[in-house]
């Protein structure tokens, strides 16, 4: 198991190849918050690129390292480039992101998201609801069959999915990042939890699809498990400040994105969090 | 008839009860202004979902007491996800909110929202051109049959609107909310004309948009027209009040999203309104 | 050829007819930057109208006097919308504004891409890279063939591009605008140099498409040369002052919104161009 002081070293890498390469991370994820997304990406030093159709996705696959896969808002086509783009990855041996946005709704959503099960995607980032819906509907073992999702927002404690991410990123041989007060992030082996953020985040839309984005970005140069705690250190880091500067909501997004340029390799290596061995 | 006292004791209650109950109001709406519309619901309380697909729209119409329809950015797959959800809303005995974006641009958005006519929305909101130009489409009598929409945008006066609003709500036997310099409110019984507002307002995409998302959270726990209103003049008090700090659209509409959090229930009851009995 | 004087007289008149007149450009455009674009086109005194379906880009096409067509995130129904509107603009004798976003991508793209080829669009806009690629798709003498397109981002310098824009220009007797740290608009005669911008217009997604959708908002009123100057202009102007105001993208989106809306006509047309006789 890498020490706290190894895995600060390789966020802090990670960061800084980032904001020297400007890698691509593309992305099939939901109309509402796909600009902030992007935005998201670009920020911290990478570079976006959105579709919708199968050969399009295809093509995200063999340009960039990662590929952010999000379930927000489907349409007919989804149903093919989802799992097809997944697939492309997965056979390239480069990083999906997935965010299991609204699990439980529909069922071509359903569909989806059990087909992606066998392409074993290298991140799973969701609300602790999310998160728990997933484990289940893959049949992992230590999870119960609970679904507290409600649309999109989670109505568990981070905590209560600390099982299902463990068995998710143990199926994966990933990392797994549940959003929430605290932020857990495991790969099967450590569990790290990340603090910080602000409660403003859960007042903006998208706070989690953008993060979503960040892990791809960042896993386009490091580790699954790096990349979604370089990224969840980020967010954690510029939603603490961005916080100090405004009093509501339409101003703390727009300090955010901006604490997420101005946030330094250091100072996200630095961002608290603690480890825990399984 | 209610007395101007009690309608803002109505609204009063109504936006403390959002506040408190961070109650969801799905959506299908628009690409142009979806983010818009979600971080709207979302700063006066409220939780936002956004869908496309039919059985996903009947989800929203179970999930939640209030669903916003916005006809603005149409897809194929909207002939037969609008209609089925209007329709399982009203199965339901919820509160549907129609926002008739773009009425009389293409064969796909006539055909919806000829068949909406049937599933009587609780709450109609549009500008004055799209006011005339449902009610003429409805066949509604004391309506003209012209049609002054010029793409998204407003041609006619709020007042010319009036009889047109009046007639869409005694059809409904919900309410009608016309925007405009002074925006109308009526259920078809009284009117009660909202001031306040901004000219910026016209100069960003989605006010129209978001505050028919944000009718539908107020919806949840109020009547149409209490919903309508209350909707309405938070939208009057939060332009006002950012209008004051800015000097052009980018900054207002974060300083309008940041007054929409901030504002409190007592200061929307009593934002300025008249009454005018039919 | 237009002397300096000349045609900074017809960029002043354009703009000022667009804040007098409120023309709408309605678009086929991308989800990613779609709020961006119309924000943009509103804050320069224009309307927006977004559309996806082929009827309704037909409407478009006959209710103003240009349509911006932007090829960034394609569904199926955009290989019959995007052709039949191109087609619908052109034999009503108004001005199409091309966006070739994402050219090289999927086959969907480059079957939309080739057909547009005869409905010989105004204004062809887009980085150094798009222009290239569709010049070389479009088989014109004096283009390579190569394509260093990835993903949306260039990777070549404007210069570069300068033989493919004036090969488009002169195909289609219009105009093209190529993006980049100096702006290049060229007619097929003339090469205009278009000064200013910021470094923060790469870190935000959609100031491309969105300056296409505001040189669609002067090609309402002006010839596709200087509809493509002065949308230029005004874009250099205001991220360039922008950029004065802050130290983030997040900020800097904000701002550049509001000098889009500041900049006065005299201002616009007296920001700095050169001129290159061909």
């Amino acid at each position: 198991m890498m020490r706290k002081e190894e895995i600060q070293k390789q966020i802090e890498q990670a960061v800084r190849d980032v904001k020297a390469q400007n890698p691509m991370a593309g992305s099939i994820t939901n109309s509402v918050t796909v600009n902030f997304v992007a935005n998201a990406q670009l920020a911290v030093g990478g570079s976006a690129a959105m579709v919708y159709l199968p050969d399009e996705g295809e093509f995200l696959a063999a340009a960039g390292n990662a590929v952010y896969l999000n379930t927000g808002t489907l349409l007919p086509i989804h149903a093919e480039s989802i799992p097809a783009t997944a697939q492309a990855v997965q056979k390239a041996g480069k990083t999906c992101v997935l965010d299991p946005v609204g699990i439980g709704i529909g069922a071509v959503r359903t569909g989806i998201l059990t087909k992606l099960k066998d392409c074993k995607p290298g991140v799973i980032r969701g609300n602790a609801s999310e998160i728990i819906a997933l484990a289940s509907l893959w049949g992992l073992s230590g999870t119960s069959g609970t679904n507290n999702t409600r649309g999109v927002d989670s109505t568990d404690e981070v905590s209560a999915a600390k099982d299902a991410a463990v068995a998710l990123a143990r199926w994966t041989g990933g990392a797994v990042a549940v959003s929430g007060e605290v932020d857990l992030v495991t790969d099967g082996k450590v569990v790290a939890h990340s603090y910080g953020g602000s409660h403003f985040m859960g007042k903006v839309t998208g706070c989690g699809c953008s993060l979503g984005g960040v892990v791809a970005v960042y896993a386009t140069v490091a580790s699954p498990f790096i990349a979604a705690l370089a990224a969840t250190a980020v967010y954690n880091l510029a939603g603490q400040r961005a916080e100090r500067r405004v009093t509501a909501p339409g101003s703390f997004q727009v300090r955010f994105l901006d604490e997420l340029y101005l946030a330094t390799p250091e100072e996200i290596a630095q961002n608290p969090f603690t480890l825990e061995t399984l």
